[in-house]
């Protein structure tokens, strides 16, 4: 059985990056993040996103996710998110849980939200029998393999600064995005205050960051990091993973490789007369198969059937996928 | 500046258990956990913990400790711990802000709980003004570098299973210890409930385990490590590391190395007339300097003066000391 | 100005329940509950609601929803409700943070849950990537002011017994309920496993009670209750004005009052062209007004518009309100 | 039996404030707090402790305590406080659930804190593996019964300032503490930030209110409130207990007769030969009795043995408490 459409976290370790890790493996070096290999990793994450940029190396998405929340959430607080989101779906309530604030899921066409659906969660400002909206966060690319625009994140970031909101960016898939749009990483994330900077999906053994776009939301994230039990020890293992993805470009080079193979997934479901349900911005492909041709697929490979009433299939490309991966799937369909 | 002596986290990973690391980058696997060297890992950890047992790979200290604790507390309970617990002192109320529980620090001599010392706290058992105990956190070895006897351990346990609370390890050097004593790891922890089983300061790249000695407690854990942030998606990076570490005995090797190192030092402490605070079951050792010892040793070393009032100097050796090592502190005494 | 269809609080204590606080306030009496005011009180409960039923006086609305569902709670798990429940809307996430749980939103045509709603909810149980359903919490009245009929109540908690999810009713205006369909208490919660037992707003000078039907659920109630905040000292005071209410039915006769002058306005609004909303099955209106007639009525009458996009105005009887009050705002419109 | 001794919130309200809770009760009232008896409340209040205070009712000593606190701190954040605080062994662990943060009890000879006892707890700021310390919280008058004089709130004050930290007072018995001192309610309580005022201790049927003597600080505290489910809907009967408590220096009566049965026991105890532990400051009393002692009184009134290992017996005076009634305990022994 083929897993690889599974998700993008079947692959293995991009093998650059794990040289990189058995590079860090030697000699003594200081824990918890004052080792070289975190300070040029952060210097390099300064230069894609600029000077002002910090950097906060963890362990996992949902870490990155929670601990850039709770870095600047009060209990009273609520994030406004597509209720597709990944922290609504997918975190079994950890940002809930970890913040103790309220997490506001709004309805949208195809995971992307626009700041007409968010304004009326804007009417009680003020008023304390309701949650008060601090933060908006957005996935890039989104859970349905959307990507926000430059202009759609223009108008976004435009009307959480006007409303004294926060942006974060869920950003597994950051890279793809970027790729897909032939973006800077900066780029794809403008606007932003705060990004959880996806790595695992893309290459790296293991490694997530938070980054602070806006470095005055940043003050309690140390503090935040820790109690939430991703301050890691040997944290050069970390960080030397990001040092070759971003100084040698191993982000893009990934990324263009598995956006090329959805591509070429969803041309090929198109041509073979099946509906394709969401623009493919980047590595996921959503597509409505028959019952025969999901009883057909099944046979060979693992997918996630996304919703059983509309046979609505999900295809992510992992950066190892070849166009003969993708051949494999259309030639059986 | 040597920093050797500072934490047993400053050393890298082993090699054998970076090889693992290496080979398991090969191919697809399925992710969070159902991959073939979780697998394997698991039948390990059951070969020498039992065949109740049951494994739950994690990311970090805090993380084993949060995890274990919260699997088994609800909010209105209260966990009883040494005042110089890692979970008390250095996790900056991760406990206590993830469970929402009392942590409730108990004053000993030596880092080491007895069940004389936890009795005055079960005064009020039903009582609802205050929170109601319900699990004994101790460490093995503890912060102090001493560790409990088959003899205490039993003690102990007995007691809590008398007054129906759990006993929690926090064993991030649980290695040192059942080294220390001769003792199997299993011996080393006889009569726990959960085990936080350390891998990261014996030799592993990253990698603990939540160990339910006692399943019947695990319920909920699955949830929590998620809700922790630490169902890692590449799982089989931690698990890879464990399958040398316990096939091959390289905890014991390792650990063995350290505490030799340990009472190495000591000893030469003790024969310069420096007195060690506490008895050395594992890597660490107290001892008290004077002010130019302190001084001269700066020079060359980076240590934690533990207690400024008492000159108290703390050592912790890691796998990779040598004898060499030992010798250039003690001959700068 | 007139305030007195703005909300059901805005009435003062009934005379015979103030009679009963001024009388409780002979003598000394232990605290915390264990007085005879809280004795007698739960005779009552019992005798309402069957004899295993347990007595939990609260001090406010939000307090006896916290309470119930916290008592039942772990933090992986979620609860079902109306996306227009009062938890949801109206208690600025006081449920989620004191659970730190997740409150799962539903959309409903009335604010009335039904079982098929519920059901896409329960397609990933024992999955951890998701909070794991364990309540469902529904309104009687609802907030729209409409009631579940015994065979609506049937088929709901039959769902939940079969699923093992835990019913919760917010009864804020369980006696309202009751009264308007001609029902004991105890077949207006029918099949319910905790009760939120409103008193405020039906003559009390305050106070509420979680009443746990099934007892079993009742076990850290007491624990959550104090963490709270809500184990008042001098009890007597809450449990004194629940003996007039049950014992002569003050409850039903207040109900049945402000039920009627609601009846009296639905009717009026109807033949004067103005459409109802909901059905009115409480003491709760909600009419579309025109612009015109939402200015003139605001001359003279403070109320909640409650949905500006649809001109949805809200008119809640308080127990104290007369038929001359209901003909005040319909001669004027 | 009698159990006057037992504790102050044995004794019922004040006829005086029982008559201003009746005579609110005419007519309708906004709900939540805007009614005209929150208006006076909140001019009294201002009036007692300045211009720039703010008045928050709430229901319960927790929940002034739980609320206060909540305001200011942020989860990784650390309260420091006296091992015998209120908040730390009788709340059951309320504020650790509710603010997710540390609470650090300090040792302490009389249950109060001192800046020198403090000091030790502020080495680590900044460092990211322990709770930051945020807030002081102390107790006027203490749980011993003793008292901070004006000097020592003020060597307490200068030093919370100096050192960044909110001072917060459980004034569970300020009254007590103020007419003990001969001092107004404000000059008790000179320097803090923030301060829970008890009032259901010292005559009220039911009331507290969270003062903010720094109004800087309570920009979060009114959503708080609700969170914690004290924002309580008829307020009035709340607030219009304070009206007469202040305006007519009902506090300082009461607490004057509860202070004066306290001397009285307490020089009654010490001519009988009965050794007095802590300086009687309030209303409260702790003796040394024999076990004869103990048996003999127990058979006539119902008291706490506080701590067995040394016979220590604790004495609260209620407000109704009379001469007849000490010299009933005194003529017993």
């Amino acid at each position: 059985m083929d897993i690889l459409f599974l998700s993008d976290n079947t692959a293995p370790a991009d093998p650059r990056v794990m040289q990189a890790v058995t590079d860090a493996g030697i000699g003594y070096a200081k824990s918890y993040g004052s080792d070289r290999w975190t300070e040029e990793a952060e210097t390099l994450f300064r230069k894609e996103f600029g000077e002002q940029a910090l950097y906060f190396p963890v362990l996992t998405g949902t870490g990155a996710n929670v601990i850039s929340l709770a870095s600047v959430l009060s209990p009273y607080q609520s994030i406004l998110c597509a209720e597709t989101a990944h922290i609504a779906c997918d975190e079994c309530g950890a940002v809930e849980r970890f913040t103790a604030s309220k997490l506001v899921p709004v309805k949208t066409p195809d995971g992307k939200l626009k700041p007409e659906m968010l304004k009326p969660y804007l009417a009680h400002i003020g008023f304390e029998h309701q949650s008060q909206p601090k933060a908006v966060s957005i996935s890039q690319t989104t859970e349905t393999g959307t990507a926000y625009t430059p202009d759609e994140l223009k108008e976004l970031s435009d009307f959480t600064k006007q409303n004294n909101l926060i942006l974060h960016i869920d950003g597994s898939r950051i890279a793809n995005a970027a790729a897909g749009m032939s973006l800077s990483l900066k780029q794809a994330c403008a606007g932003a205050d705060i990004l959880s900077f996806g790595g695992t999906k893309n290459g790296l053994m293991m490694g997530e960051a938070v980054i602070f776009l806006n470095p005055a939301l940043a003050e309690s994230a140390k503090y935040v990091r820790k109690q939430y039990g991703q301050l890691f020890s040997k944290m050069r293992y970390v960080s030397a993973q990001f040092i070759p993805y971003l100084k040698d470009c191993i982000w893009l080079e990934n990324a263009d490789r598995a956006n090329a193979i959805a591509r070429r997934l969803a041309d090929g479901f198109t041509d073979r007369g099946i509906s394709i349900k969401y623009p493919v911005n980047g590595n996921t492909v959503f597509a409505h198969l028959s019952d025969v041709q999901i009883k057909k697929l099944s046979e060979k490979y693992v997918f996630y059937v996304w919703d059983e009433t509309e046979n609505l299939c999900r295809f992510v490309c992992p950066y190892t996928a070849t166009e003969r991966d993708a051949d494999g799937v259309l030639t059986l369909l």
